[in-house]
């Protein structure tokens, strides 16, 4: 029963967000909130290693990994978040064709998830030159995705 | 040149945070912007784990071992972002203890980190009983940071 206690507490404590997970986003705002935090945080980690590979920052092979698992598991986010019927409107620029081609939505989501779990490989070995390739396909994969089904 | 281009194009449509990569939290406002969307999602995914282990949801090995790498990968965040000065105040409920007990909270944050791991490993193990107690310790985490820490 402590133990329980605990870890409802805990789950209380992070975020109120108890509800919503049993029934994960049954509304179309609770989608957005969830897909905009993710995509937000890919950027964020995004950035740091755009910055390297162009030579604008240091490059730490400990760090750069760093981001780039961050990347690579955030690219497993719940992608149903963007296939909730009604989450193309509102705070969101997610374009309708993203509902009505969810099959090309989650393809475009998928080369994403790809790319990003062979930039952590790269990440791995270590060496920069190959890096660059793989940040630069996974660069890709972000317009692939962005350009159809992001105004 | 056309690879950069893509490389630069994908930072700016990940979300334009091209300059504040560069200089990660150079104002409180955005690292307590990234922290909410870190704690957001580590929530998010945190609490369909909760649901399984008290067995109000069905337990699925697959999808189980995807929150806890999500979790156990936004563990790694850049904890940093909670010791910005000033970013005790504005949209937060960070308090002041943070930043005037860094070390202390460096270590809650560790604690945290270390037992998302290995809440990763018995989810790889798939045993329920085993992943009910690590659920347990990993939820206690939370609570160590989110008292002292936290209002």
């Amino acid at each position: 029963m402590k133990r329980l206690s605990k870890i409802l507490l805990c789950v209380v404590l992070v975020g109120g967000i108890a509800g919503i997970a049993y029934a994960q986003f049954s509304k179309p705002a609770d989608a957005i909130k969830y897909r905009k935090a993710a995509m937000f945080l890919i950027g964020q980690h995004f950035g740091p290693m755009g910055a390297i590979v162009k030579g604008k920052q240091a490059y730490d092979q400990k760090e750069f990994l760093r981001h780039a698992l961050l990347v690579q598991s955030l690219s497993t986010m719940t992608w149903d978040a963007f296939l909730v019927p009604g989450s193309d409107t509102g705070d969101t620029r997610l374009k309708p064709s993203a509902l009505s081609n969810q099959a090309g939505f989650m393809k475009a989501a998928q080369d994403f998830e790809d790319q990003a779990k062979k930039l952590v490989e790269a990440a791995q070995g270590g060496e920069l030159q190959a890096i660059r390739g793989r940040f630069g396909s996974t660069a890709q994969t972000c317009g692939g995705c962005h350009k159809p089904f992001r105004s």
